[in-house]
């Protein structure tokens, strides 16, 4: 793979690791996987846990995802999407059951509860009591179209019951056999909308609607330059017409499916009898929507803005703006009063400062010198990518000012910066670090997006070389029984952009004339 | 129970309830358990849903709860209480079988997966795929004991390693059978910490540090004026040595126990394993400590504060402190202008106005008046228990003035006020509600107290009559095996308040002599 990686556009390339150093043991260039792992570890992020498949998530994830609901939850509000609700974990296995298509996806990979009730056995062990079994076992939620649709089935009896527009933040469950922390995992967290709408064209709007509201958030919030488009058959949630989705590249890239909407037409309404009363006095069966992003969000970031230093977060999604790291050597009774006087007035600066929506944030490490010294805690720093570090020594005291360091410069550019002009520069900085984290990213899917690939032959040589990765953007006929042609290279169709060009061309799977643009390519 | 609520004291009577006049159709005075039902379904704050026991949590109990985990959240966050972390939402049965008292406790009622797949049988019906049986059980969190205890393990070697401050806000699941909204649900949502300490002076002061930080909460944010005191140890959380809890009393005389705090001495660290080395090199246990409030407190809210009318929700917890509702008959450009131009000009005085923590927040019900007059949406109002209602039509508009209803206050009690002043008013409003509501429920507690039983037949003589209800303050010799004297009439003792008098007196259980003080109830 390391001849592709070779092929990383300039642009991308500001990190140390550039001239082949490096602070994590793995690179990106060598060993992907490793390299995506210690990432996550050196950030402390997450780390496994017991449970197969289940991650512990520490609190900088937990923070970064804090940080979504937040941002994310303030633009359903204001965009008056939906309200926030909260459906039970468990689903009736009937209800489960009742969307032919929807089991069919779901129901090989569910946890099922089936006793109330554990018991020592004979031999000590602990199990589950035979005298408690329930009634029906009842599915942890891998998806809620089927408890809220059953809701929507209760409150929605006329026209004037509809739109209704529903949300929540919860835990999903998805017993899968290889997992990947934040990318596949057995539970994750995600938001979930679900809709009701009197019409199709309402439904499809809707649908739309929300995939333009997760790009909205992804490229301005997290950074990252997604493809809107519409999901082929063969890929599209298992019981929707039309699933729009968010396809991220990767740095060894492969796609990651970042958000999806899905348009359900009236199969789910069909399936839970959601039906209304029109106007016209007669029976009509709701258009139902749904449309979720989750914790995988955080792995597409991690893998899109990280190098070989670790972490980069971008600003407006990084929990802590600014570390403030006491540095330099000197007398105890000096550092004392930089620690009591000099740093409280430097971080006074800051109260009331905003970065885009949010009060810049500012953490002390205030941790005990012996413990870690000024250069280890600017290493955490890094690893951890918060975007910008200042230290402060008896030097910037002295000349009142501050040395600025930021995550997306080389190791050995600092600035001191007069603690008069703090507050600006770092307002600043953090706008042009959100903007080089996401130009970088879009250089590097352009650089690794091949659009001169026009036939199936030369389709199958360039993936056949495992040193050519990413996007192939080239022509598709649109025929279902088609998609899974390169399957043997794991190369599938990640989308259908909405941005058409409308040319002819020919299939690159089939020969045959086409004029769908599409994005082929490998994916998590 | 009338005569009982009959000694509902003045001060606690502010509402029309008290001239026999209320909205809803039950009253407290009449059907207890009906009336709460009723207020939860007129706030619309949840509603059942189709898996037994578990509700549907709608927008405005979402948004209650997430005001606690706001406001309590950052209380963690500034008293450096804790970092907030994601462990799984399994434990596998042979991690949760080990420590035994909490196994006993929680064996009985806990949800149990065994496979990982559903299949259709012969006959058509969805059944658990029998090929898809999990090696292990997995039990559904109860609590968290046990997996964090699991990460302590791992994460713990050396003293240096501690204190570890834990939380995680997260949904559990109790497969009850009695179950009631809030109260007591199959699934709730909560907040549990767990932190692990080098010796057990430091445990006991971190397990008081919580309730004591619950009680500031609850006193300061919720308006519950809870008894902080010590469970004895018949009602002890599994596997503890000591429990704290935060004891309120409902307005039908019974206690809900609305937080705990735990000191769970060495007995989950030696159960997992979660050893140090100490300065002195020798390895010991770590002694832990595990503390949570719950979707509970919103149940100990309703029932505390609500009236016949509906909802009351104290200000500092109320998701929407005003509602503006357009009033007023007129010509229909008359109202335009009012929407258009008055109301904004109202709202825009709020802007940046604070009541405690929290900008002030205003919600406009602009919902369509043939749909909804003004009149009904002053009804939905109250019963939603929103602090103040703001009317404005072209008399208001006409004299610079808005209309003020307080929740607090008689229905028919209205004031005119002018919009210079409204800020302000309004601050003030809030503060007086916020105060009024706790100075209510505490009068009622202590009306529904009695300090005046000193002898077990007094004791026995005054819970057989069903018509006395509430709380007996008294003495306790402090046998554990005299606990259950009164349990068939459902009295119990509900703690021993931390507030202790060190008199001498007589064990209202047994007659012994005893130094105890101890509060005596029924609960749910």
């Amino acid at each position: 793979m390391s001849s592709a990686i070779g092929k990383m556009p300039a642009v991308a390339v500001s990190s140390p690791a550039a001239s082949g150093q490096h602070i994590l043991k793995n690179s990106r260039r060598e060993n992907f996987p490793g390299w995506y792992r210690e990432v996550i570890d050196a950030a402390k992020l997450a780390e496994d846990s017991i449970v197969p498949g289940c991650m512990v998530i520490l609190p900088l994830g937990v923070e970064v995802w804090n940080q979504v609901k937040a941002q994310f939850g303030e633009m359903l509000r204001r965009g008056k999407c939906s309200h926030d609700y909260q459906f039970p974990l468990f689903i009736p296995s009937s209800l489960f059951a009742q969307e032919a298509e929807h089991v069919a996806g779901f129901a090989k990979e569910c946890a099922v509860v089936t006793h109330h009730r554990m018991m020592v056995d004979g031999s000590g062990k602990m199990v589950p009591d035979p005298t408690a079994k329930l009634d029906e076992p009842l599915i942890v939620r891998p998806t809620s179209e089927t408890i809220i649709g059953e809701s929507f089935r209760g409150w929605i009896r006329s026209k004037k019951d509809l739109p209704r527009l529903v949300n929540q933040w919860c835990n999903v469950i998805r017993m899968e056999r290889a997992t990947r922390p934040f990318l596949r995992t057995t539970e994750f967290f995600w938001q979930e909308g679900h809709c009701a709408f009197a019409t199709e064209p309402e439904g499809r709007a809707n649908a739309l609607k929300m995939a333009q509201a997760y790009e909205t958030f992804m490229t301005q919030v997290c950074a990252l330059p997604v493809i809107l488009g519409e999901k082929s058959p063969g890929e599209r949630f298992a019981g929707a017409v039309q699933t729009f989705t968010l396809e991220a590249m990767m740095q060894d890239g492969k796609a990651v499916q970042s958000g999806t909407s899905h348009y359900l037409g009236d199969n789910f309404a069909r399936a839970s009898h959601i039906q209304f009363t029109d106007g016209d006095g007669e029976k009509k069966y709701a258009h139902t929507t749904s449309w979720g992003i989750s914790t995988r969000l955080i792995g597409s970031m991690i893998m899109t803005h990280s190098d070989d230093n670790g972490l980069r977060l971008p600003p407006r999604i990084a929990p802590v703006h600014v570390v403030i790291i006491p540095s330099g050597s000197g007398a105890k009774a000096d550092k004392k009063a930089i620690r009591d006087a000099y740093i409280p007035r430097v971080e006074a600066l800051f109260a009331g400062q905003r970065f885009e929506d949010r009060e810049i944030s500012i953490e002390l490490d205030d941790r005990d010198e012996k413990e870690l010294n000024a250069g280890e805690k600017g290493w955490d720093a890094l690893k951890k990518g918060t975007p910008i570090r200042i230290e402060i020594g008896p030097r910037e005291a002295q000349r009142e000012t501050v040395t600025i360091s930021r995550r997306d410069k080389d190791l050995s550019e600092k600035v001191e910066v007069p603690i008069t002009d703090i507050a600006s520069y770092v307002i600043f900085a953090l706008g042009e670090i959100q903007q080089t984290y996401f130009r970088q990213a879009l250089a590097y899917r352009e650089a690794l997006t091949r659009t001169d690939i026009l036939t199936p032959e030369a389709m199958r040589a360039y993936f056949a070389d495992p040193a050519n990765i990413g996007f192939v953007r080239g022509k598709w006929c649109g025929d279902k029984s088609t998609e899974e042609t390169f399957k043997d290279l794991s190369v599938t169709i990640r989308c259908l952009p909405l941005d058409q060009s409308g040319t002819n061309g020919i299939c690159i799977l089939t020969g045959r004339p086409a004029t769908i643009d599409a994005i082929f390519g490998r994916s998590y």
